[in-house]
């Protein structure tokens, strides 16, 4: 067995993310592999306990762990059918092709740290299911409401209303000077290289983050941490 | 040849780097490697005549730019001579015992980008010179004032005066609310898995940036980025 992006189902890697599924995603939940080399702790009771008392398989798995796992050393892991979140009102990040698995896994990361529950992916993006972005992300992709868009327009008809920040290097406004407002807001982020696309323009707000010249720009997940920051603020 | 921490010299990888590094700091460079795939551009020109005019010795280097590049596609490479900054006034970030050397790069970045010169390594910590941190850090390294101290009492000896925020997850101070000033600064960050040691407390003002407590801490880089934006805005 091995992972595909076109497969139904994918892996939470390790204790930590196969409890964060199971508190959060139980009903995707296919099946929990462990490895001869599991040690008994607290944390994999209270998983072996949760996943028996919903009458989820628990098999031993060490070599399908190990092909999954590659080279890190993972002794639980628990295979889940894809899904998509419903979402309603609320934060968004918006990512636009983002390309780097590392990167949307902390992205993801952050975006729970700051309460921004509802994230947009537009085509072509990174594989959002696949297991090094779910153990990036350290679990956290299973508390947040995930929809995947084929492209800008789509995301656009489903979230006319929302008020759009769009990060740019060539946007007029200043994040460091922008009004901080509780209304619900969508941060819109384009890819790691590219950055957003001149056409965007149009839907929303313009930001820059102010930095020196010195570097071309900032790093696509360390904009999108301060970009979150800046709006976690008192109104000024 | 391969690298080691050991070595007096170390490499910029890529054309991107080399120009930094010799922009910056080309009384350190010791020899310019080429390969034979490599393509004439503005760039190599400029890299080739700037050395050619300083004296610096060219080589065919295919095989050793492929045993220090690794897998990724590098076709000009820089050794240079490990080096030790001065630094005056300005703002610091202080690393104490950072291990991640993608993150250590980002955070070098980002650094550059807000106007923080002076960085302090308090070990053990990672290699900083070794060519995957300034391959991460795009050459910003260069372009810095880097300290390593052997330990903490060594650093605070050298920077007695310097106001210093200490980013803790039990810092008594909401960043969120903490007074923008433009005086001098120190920010001080632990290690990414154990973050800053509670003996440290005394040193500065304990500050901790607020998230959620549906995650553990946000990522260092992420920290780093958000406290260096925090002081780039206006006073309020």
């Amino acid at each position: 067995m091995i992972y595909k992006k076109e497969n139904e189902t994918s892996f939470a890697l390790g204790a930590f993310a196969v409890r964060e599924l199971l508190e959060h995603k139980i009903e995707t939940v296919r099946k929990i592999y462990i490895s001869r080399d599991l040690k008994p702790s607290i944390d994999i009771d209270f998983i072996l306990n949760l996943a028996k008392s919903n009458g989820i398989r628990i098999e031993d798995g060490t070599k399908v762990i190990d092909r999954i796992g590659g080279k890190e050393n993972i002794y639980i892991m628990a295979e889940f059918f894809k899904y998509e979140s419903v979402w309603g009102e609320g934060n968004q990040i918006v990512l636009y092709n983002p390309a780097d698995m590392g990167n949307v896994g902390t992205i993801l990361r952050t975006a729970l740290g700051f309460g921004y529950h509802n994230i947009a992916f537009i085509k072509p993006c990174v594989d959002v299911f696949n297991p090094k972005v779910i153990r990036a992300s350290q679990g956290a992709i299973f508390s947040l409401n995930i929809r995947l868009y084929e492209n800008f327009d789509e995301y656009l008809e489903e979230n006319k209303s929302i008020k759009k920040y769009l990060f740019m290097l060539d946007g007029e406004n200043i994040l460091q000077s922008t009004p901080i407002s509780n209304e619900p807001k969508a941060l819109v982020f384009g890819n790691e290289a590219s950055g957003l696309l001149p056409e965007v323009r149009q839907y929303g707000i313009p930001v820059f983050i102010r930095h020196s010249k010195d570097i071309d720009s900032l790093n696509l997940s360390i904009s999108i941490g301060i970009a979150m920051y800046h709006f976690s603020q008192k109104s000024r």
